[in-house]
């Protein structure tokens, strides 16, 4: 997928999958150390160490060594993996609307405390992303 | 994970697999027949049946017959599906960016010609997601 002209399947050939899209919101949230993304998750180390691999490969996460001895590392969110946390907000803000019943975590602004609604729009002509037709434009 | 408190890992319960996503992303560019699905993305037609099913299931497809002889049916958006557009989007611009070598293909808008920017504001404030803090906070 990630030969695919289409910048969708580009970007899902990196985060195309469960975990890895869990452990990026961990370390947007500062759960940066393998033991505590482990916990946070419920996940299998082995799991784990394949995917914090491939994300630091794929240079969506810095790995640092925080302590020598014992040797321990932990995983730091790029330039890169900063740039997808607006995936991470929209996907949230689907669950929110469709997967909200029960008790659910809320995303509020720090400093007005007021619920963060987020809203996709096109920088050029300001109207919400879906309200206008767009065209797919292949490469020549 | 459906059951997290975290509208983050209740969405990606749903849509957490690279599959879904651009199966999500066919259905919004009107390719809905199972042979065309599976044309466009390669994909084996055991695996592309499970996440059919499972899309179904989940409320972001529907299931349509077209043809009676020889029954074949097609998969369209429902409005969760469609709600599920601006991520895909999101994961666009992030290919975009951070995957943009080589051939690519371009969103650009219908009527203006002009090429898409997603941004993602906050409807509150009106600002750019992630230029101002945010809170989670946990239900009681």
């Amino acid at each position: 997928m990630s030969e695919s002209t289409c910048p969708i399947a580009r970007g899902v050939s990196c985060v195309g999958d469960a975990w890895s899209i869990l452990v990026l919101r961990d370390a947007a949230m500062g759960i940066t150390r393998f033991d505590e993304i482990r916990k946070s998750l419920g996940i299998a180390p082995t799991i784990l160490t394949k995917r914090l691999a491939s994300l630091v490969e794929d240079g969506l996460l810095e790995r640092r060594r925080y302590s020598e001895r014992p040797p321990r590392d932990e995983y730091l969110l790029t330039d890169a993996g900063r740039d997808f946390l607006p995936v991470l907000v929209m996907i949230g803000a689907w669950g929110q609307k469709h997967r909200g019943g029960g008790r659910l975590a809320r995303y509020v602004d720090a400093e007005t405390g007021k619920p963060i609604r987020a809203k996709l729009v096109d920088a050029e002509t300001g109207a919400e992303i879906g309200t206008r037709p767009f065209k797919i434009i292949e490469p020549d």
